[in-house]
Formats: C-alpha cells, sequence, structure tokens
C-alpha cells in the first residue's frame, strides 16, 4: 500500500528537534507559535515551480535547499534571525527516494540556523514548492527598503552574474563552470550578515531579479537616485573567463538569482565598520545620489550601457 | 505592455486598509508585523491545485474566496482569531479580469475577520494557490487534537456530506441542486464559532476529509475512542432529497470539504453552554470512550458499515 499524505509527513517532514518557541508543530490543525519579546515577526514566502524556476530533472536535494534558502535571503536582507518555516509541496506523485532527498537538503540548511519546520501540505499536482519563513528582528532594527540616505555607500555582499551566467549556459546547452552552477543550484543566503547591518545599514534588498532592479526598489521607496561604477562591480573569475567584459557585467547589472545582499551604509559607519565589512566580502560600487535615477558609469566617466532591466517574472 | 509582477500585485493585491500590527506590508523583503501581547500565534497554510480541488474552470471569485476560507477553518479548529494571510498565485498567463474577480472573492472574506495580505508571490506556472493564515490564542485556550476526555460528547457544526454529494454529482456530469454546489463552492470557515469555544470545548478539528478521518485524528492524538450515532449525524434535506439515506450518511462520514468543526465537550459544559451550542447550530452525534477504536451505531444499536475511510491525497 502506498503511504497517504499522513504517513508521508510522518516519515519525511516531522523529524526534527524542536525550538522551545513552538508550542505545537506539524500534526494539528495549525502550529502555535511563541512570539518573541520585544521583537517584530518578518514573514516571507516565495514559490519556486517546475519548468519556471527550475528543471523538471532538478537535483532534489538541491532543490529542497534552495527553496529554503531563497526565503532565508529575503530575511537576511531585513535583518532577521530565521526560526519557522511552512512548506506547501505539490508533487505529480509519491517517490519516495525523491522525497527522501528534497528533506535532506532542506532539513540540512534548515538544521545550520536552528530554524523548525512547523506545517505544511503535501499535495498532488504539477511539481511546484512554496516556503514560507519567519524571523525576528527588534522593530527599530529592521533594513527597510525606504530608509536609504543621500550620501550614502551602496555595497553588495559578493560577486554577482554567476547564477545568470550559468542559466544561460544551461539554456544554450554549453558547459557550464563549475562554480558558475554552484552559485545557480546552491545560493547562499547572506543570513549572518544581514543580523550584523542591523545597526550598521540603511536601506538593504537582496538580489534575485538583477542589480539594477533590486537597487531601484531602494531608489524608489526611498526616493532618491544611484551612481554605479561597473568597474567596481566584484565579478567571479569564472565569470570573467567564460565571457567578455561588458557581457559579465551585463549579467551582474541584470542577470537574477545571485542572492547576494545589496545595502546602503553612511560614510561615518563605512569607515567604522570597514573591518567587519571586509571580513564579509562585500563591496562597494557606487553611491546615493539626491536625483532619481540610476546612472551606471564607466571607468573612464563615461555612460555604461546595458542590454535589458532584470528578470521580469510575466 | 503587459503589466509586470510588481505592477499586478500593486494594481490587485495592495489596496486594502492596514491594521495596526503591521509594520510594513506589501512592498519590501519581507512583512513586519507586531505580535499580540500574551497570546500564541496560530498558522497554517493550504494549498489548491488546478484539476485537483477545482477545475481549471472555475469562477475566480468562489476560488478567492475558497482559498482563504479553508485557511480560515483550521484557524478556528484552533480556536484562533485571524489576522495576517499571505498568497502565493501561481498561474498560467496575465488574465486582468480573472485577477480582480478572484481577488474581490479573497478580499471579501479577508475584510470580514479584518484580515490583512501581507505578502506572497505572484509567479508564472500551473493555476495554483497556496495560502498561509496566522491567527492569535492565548495558548492555554488554543483547541487541540489531544484534549479529548473520555465521556465528551462529540459535537459538529453542521450538516455534513454536502460538499461531497455535490463533487460526486459533478463528477458523474449530473444535476447539482443549488445548496449542495454551493457547500463544495463556498465552505464558510466557522471562526466565530471557534473563538466562542475556546473555554467550552476540550479536543476540535475541521471537517475538510470527512467525519471519520478527522474525528480519528482526534482519537489518535488523544489515545481514545468514540462512539457516533450515524442517525443523529445532521444531514441537509438537500442531500436527503437527493440520495438514498446510507448514501447520505456515507457522504457526511467519509466525504471531505464540508468544513464544520468536530469538537468534545464535558457533560457539564455541555450542559452550562447549550443554548451557545444551540445557536451555533452544534449537533451531538456521540461520545468519546475509552476503548480505542471508532464505533457507528444505528438507531436500532446494530453496527453501521460505511463504504470508506475518508479523502486519502495520494
Amino acid at each position: 500500500m502506498s503511504l497517504n499524505e499522513f504517513s508521508l509527513i510522518e516519515k519525511f517532514f516531522n523529524k526534527q528537534a524542536s525550538r522551545d518557541d513552538v508550542i505545537v508543530g506539524i500534526g494539528d490543525d495549525c502550529a502555535l507559535l511563541q512570539s518573541p519579546h520585544a521583537q517584530s515577526l518578518a514573514v516571507t514566502t516565495d514559490t519556486l515551480v517546475s519548468g519556471i524556476h527550475f528543471s523538471p530533472n532538478v537535483n532534489p536535494a538541491k532543490l529542497g535547499r534552495k527553496c529554503l534558502a531563497v526565503n532565508l535571503s529575503d530575511l537576511a536582507a531585513m535583518g532577521a534571525k530565521p526560526a519557522w518555516v511552512t512548506l506547501s509541496l505539490t508533487i505529480p506523485s509519491v517517490d519516495e527516494l525523491w522525497l527522501d532527498q528534497f528533506c535532506g537538503g532542506f532539513f540540512e540548511l534548515a538544521k545550520r540556523y536552528d530554524i523548525q519546520l512547523v506545517g505544511g501540505d503535501l499535495t498532488h499536482g504539477p511539481l511546484s514548492v512554496t516556503v514560507q519563513a519567519t524571523g525576528f528582528v527588534p522593530e527599530l532594527e529592521a533594513l527597510r527598503r525606504n530608509a536609504a540616505k543621500e550620501g550614502d555607500s551602496i555595497f553588495v555582499s559578493g560577486c554577482l552574474g554567476d547564477a545568470g551566467a550559468a542559466l544561460i549556459l544551461l539554456k544554450e546547452d554549453k558547459s557550464v563552470p563549475c562554480k558558475l552552477l554552484h552559485r545557480l543550484e546552491c545560493p547562499e543566503a547572506r543570513v549572518d550578515l544581514g543580523i550584523a547591518l542591523r545597526n550598521i545599514a540603511h536601506a538593504a534588498i537582496d538580489i534575485s531579479d538583477g542589480l539594477m532592479a533590486d537597487l531601484q526598489h531602494i531608489l524608489d521607496a526611498s526616493q532618491l537616485g544611484a551612481t554605479i561604477y561597473v568597474d567596481q562591480i566584484p565579478l567571479s573569475n569564472e565569470l570573467k573567463c567564460a565571457f567578455s567584459n561588458n557581457a559579465a557585467i551585463d549579467f551582474a547589472l541584470t542577470a537574477g538569482d545571485d542572492y547576494e545582499l545589496c545595502f546602503t551604509v553612511s560614510n561615518e559607519n563605512k569607515k567604522k565598520y570597514s573591518a567587519l565589512l571586509e571580513e564579509y566580502g562585500c563591496m562597494c560600487l557606487g553611491q546615493i545620489e539626491e536625483s532619481p535615477g540610476l546612472n551606471l558609469i564607466c571607468s573612464d566617466g563615461s555612460e555604461y550601457l546595458t542590454r535589458s532591466m532584470g528578470y521580469l517574472h510575466f
């Protein structure tokens, strides 16, 4: 006899250690959770759909890991510490090996940050995964998109463009350098950095749609503009080897899925916390300006012309 | 130019009044929420998939309403007062009329209970909807599945079997009485009753998979058994007109989607709160027993034999 939903949940999803703030986890009508004192809840959700966000024959462990990581990245962008997640998994059929591997990837990452799966839904249908993650952050320390200030320096937390380049190579059936593929399949949410930036950064966002598109969200919310020096954008050696300099910069500016943080810091904090920013591999690539618009500047001072404006979802 | 994800969210999903406990709603990396004092959070999520849980040509307003209602039903079963929801909507293409109608149904129900949509995801892919709902309940007043006591009376909050009967008639291409169809398409979550039962009921669950299957969850969690008098199961006139008595009882016992509450009450509270229970249309149909197992008894005292055991998800 094949396992039903409840047996599958018991076998694959209900086997982790319990957090003290989880009064009731999986197995009742709702999870029952104890909110922390003097902190706000940061809540985010992301859906990954087979054939749109990943290939139908994706490695299930990597999918399990990534569907959690992309949500942790949103928490990081808010400066929140992850706590609870729910997982809604829609699968075309019950494949226990697939489920075991998916859960392996999911729970390995969850365990690293002491995150507990507190509920979800297991449904029959076209493969897709929706994760909702909740984290904690003191209200006044949350990193908001609307908090950039004129004169702030703009930082990113690591090399950009790798994931987007890997996706293009895959689509064109070309060989993909391992490191680029790894950036696409196993993004690293900058959870610790996000928490460290609480009293240092003004505005923050995670780069899921490309630097230009995501920085523009900060600029729109803050009603400001920015200048980016394109030669200061951190690019990996692998990306520079595989593509021309301009193509590499275009990936960094417009391709998504890197899940680095982009954030703004006052000049005072830029100096005061330079060691910390360096320790986390953060690079300054421009500054916030009073007048709206995003200026891309080459090393010779001329305007940089790029081809597109980030990932469009429809 | 077609609208992108952000314009669609702005146009259709970000137009409601704000609750005081929502510090940041839609439009940042995360929602930022203020937890209530001295209450726990009740969290639930449900996914509805086209072709599995609803027909691809479903009325979008009814789908928008139902995907919220089924989550509110889980909150009701815990005695929680709804507060915040997120909505992850996957659609095959952008159809603004469809979205407008879907949101009409969704927000009409949300408004009734002062629920705010605080985040979500709008994705391209096969039609499916995942809603996560969060409510508040004082920790010690939450209605748990494991809290039934020997001798408790078992109540249900209304007629059972209507939705399941409608589904069968639809599948067989037969005409469906309006009231049965309404029960299937527009389930009424028993939110107010759930809250009212906080200090009255012991255990509770909502009936989404059929009375037998859902009551069994209470019995398993409470390590007890039950006797149900099948002639005391409330059945609608429309169900009794459309089917034989035994078929109607079988729908009530084994068909899902009714979203009534099933709960257990001590004999003391059964007497003390009889007016309230009657006001909400609750009917007693059996009692909790010490020895495990679910006994179905006919009016002549003989055992009632049914055909199946509730909706199996795989």
